[in-house]
């Protein structure tokens, strides 16, 4: 299967890099670009025996490995067979 | 407008970060997790005059700013008034 997941800053946690990446879009000239915010997002394949468990594993792996909880939010956007 | 642009490693770029990743899920227990790529994500918040102009927009930024159109694949995955 292959799965999408979504790993995104908290809304109420300051995003320096989004911040910087806005501050750039507005020294080039892009003064329509009000906000930027910069998430991660992983691309897995892994062996499941159905989408309930594969989601079940995607979401237990974003807790330990791909996100940090405490600041971050994760999100598993889709998985295909 | 409020826009999510994707930007991944070409397929045929190695991608170490996610290859750490994948080792990890192994080295925890996780057998089925068979790859893992890493990718950017970008929430932009946009003003544009519609969705064609905020897309030829946000292509631009990609190719300019988000991403290194040497190794990296961009796309605008959403744009929402």
């Amino acid at each position: 299967m292959k799965a999408l997941v979504h790993v995104t800053v908290k809304p109420d946690v300051l995003d320096p890099q989004g911040r910087a990446i806005q501050r750039g879009c507005a020294s080039l000239g892009y003064r329509g670009v009000r906000d930027v915010r910069q998430g991660k997002l992983f691309e897995i394949e892994l062996d499941a025996p159905d989408r309930a468990a594969a989601e079940r594993l995607l979401l237990e792996l974003a807790a330990k490995l791909l996100a940090n909880p405490v600041v971050e939010d994760y999100r598993v956007v889709s998985i295909e067979d």
